[in-house]
């Protein structure tokens, strides 16, 4: 098992997946949505496509528990496809005009058209996970469709908390757990039940890579929100601490504000400068912002690491599980 | 075998489907998806539903072919929250503020909770099209689950044509049925295919039910459009001709312009305003505007009747699916 060919595998299939749209006279509408793939077009290529770990969770939770991970493709697909079809969604709903460094899709061709390229990525999920007659029993596709569609019923519902959190100054520490939980672990979540569903796995193992899954897009998120305001601009990417300017509810900032000290005072007196950045930073971090959520980090990574140990995977998957899991949530960037 | 017994547990089983996103600390988004639904709000009710003839349509085509109906009931909700999501996505894309008489939902909550409304109602449909499992083997709910998501498909190809059509001058009536057979006619055809699907049809009827159902689709499209442009506004309740008003590429539309007469003259020369609708009407009809499009109607209600004569659906079903077919095509709004 190499990472590479798994890799390739998983594009191999995506793009297998997404040629369903490929057909005469709508040409135009498949290039939007190879696109947003980040496939074609200016700046195509591997930081356009993103690291693609939610279909190599898949497969190395099906491998994990047995199965041939080639014969876990097309859920592997399908995973990636959703997490693609709620980032087309997302933007236009942030109104964010960048997505992994290059225009977002409604930038370059509208929000109408940019709307019906999501839809097409959920269309193409769902006919992605259906492929999987061609290995597994019918019922095992079905059973892999009821815990992929429950999970995007848990997205609609993170989603909308996070649209309807904008603006608020009442939020806590639970409101933050409820978002993230549909918005970014549910997914991940999802990709480890459907492997372990795929490898064979009776009900306790299969929650235990659920549990796992659950966990890792916990710590993860976390992790991202602290990056997002003492990371380092030159490996994150992203501009240091615009997640101070866009007043984004992440988690050290629900623990500020907790706190009710001088940093809720700053937060709710509205906008802030980007020269204030650093100083807003100091003050957070000054009042347990950082450590707090530093601490919640470690907490998930522990109980990630202990479901995973419980879910037991076999082989150079779960060596694989292990590292994957260790350069996430060790991460700079 | 009752039609309102019919259209009552239809309802019944749509709120079943939907009560799925009913949860604590998401209740303001099922009040969008219920207002969406017609249930809720203000001017909820028969006319904010819609007519919901493509759930009927399911039930019947499944009776026709000799299943219980009342069996089919998930399906015929899948069919109905695709509808309902497309609609939620349409208005946004079409800029169109009202629904059935109402505030659009993108209106009262903006695009952004609008768009998720969407997402959500796609997603109950999917976990609807499962739920067939407690009626049917997996084979068959994995049959009808494709049915379904081929068809989504369609239907963006379909919304991606529409969209992509606006402001064009250079098109013919093969572009027209080219849209409206992923936009109108796909879905219609699904749910009679589905129906025949869970009625263990051949594969020969299946067939004949889903060209039943695609015929039926562009015939009523075809009538929709005529009454876009020469209906009654007092019986269509939508205010006449606004379909010239909004420059809709619709068939009667795309004969007069294929004729390069005085229509296609004055359709190029760009904005129509309400004082000129009368006219542009007249000229419209004179060039044979109107009678293209009552032959093709007619031509695609012969088609579709004949398609129902091949399916040949047994009882009581069998004449209820003719009274409605005629019953939609007669019909003067």
């Amino acid at each position: 098992m190499n990472t590479n060919e798994m890799f390739s595998a998983v594009e191999i299939e995506l793009k297998k997946q997404t040629a369903r749209l490929d057909a005469p006279h709508t040409k135009s509408f498949y290039d939007m949505l190879t696109y947003h793939m980040g496939w074609t077009g200016a700046g195509a290529g591997s930081t356009a496509t993103g690291k693609r770990v939610r279909p190599i969770l898949v497969l190395l939770s099906a491998s994990g528990c047995g199965a041939d991970w080639r014969l876990a493709l097309p859920a592997a697909a399908a995973v990636e496809l959703v997490h693609n079809f709620s980032l087309a969604h997302d933007d236009i709903q942030d109104n964010s005009p960048k997505r992994r460094g290059r225009d977002a899709a409604w930038v370059k061709w509208g929000a109408p058209m940019a709307i019906n390229v999501g839809d097409a990525l959920f269309v193409l999920s769902n006919q992605a996970i259906m492929d999987l007659k061609k290995n597994f029993s019918a019922e095992v596709v079905v059973a892999a469709a009821e815990i992929l569609h429950n999970t995007c019923l848990d997205l609609t519902r993170g989603q909308y908390l996070d649209m309807s959190y904008e603006g608020r100054s009442d939020l806590g520490v639970d409101d933050y757990w409820r978002m993230i939980g549909g918005k970014t672990s549910a997914l991940i979540a999802a990709c480890c039940h459907i492997g372990a569903t795929l490898g064979d796995a009776d009900e306790e193992k299969q929650q235990a890579y659920r549990s796992f899954g659950h966990y890792l897009g916990l710590a993860f998120q976390v992790q991202d929100d602290i990056l997002g305001i003492w990371g380092d601009e030159k490996t994150t990417g992203k501009s240091a601490a615009s997640d101070l300017i866009e007043k984004k509810n992440s988690l050290p900032v629900l623990i500020g504000l907790e706190k009710k000290g001088k940093f809720a005072k700053r937060w709710a007196q509205g906008a802030i400068a980007p020269d204030e950045i650093g100083e807003i930073a100091r003050l957070l971090a000054n009042e347990g912002g950082l450590l707090g959520a530093q601490d919640a980090a470690k907490q998930m990574t522990d109980l990630a690491l202990s479901a995973l140990r419980s879910a037991n995977p076999q082989g150079e998957a779960g060596e694989m599980l292990l590292r994957l899991t260790k350069r996430l949530l060790g991460r700079q960037q």
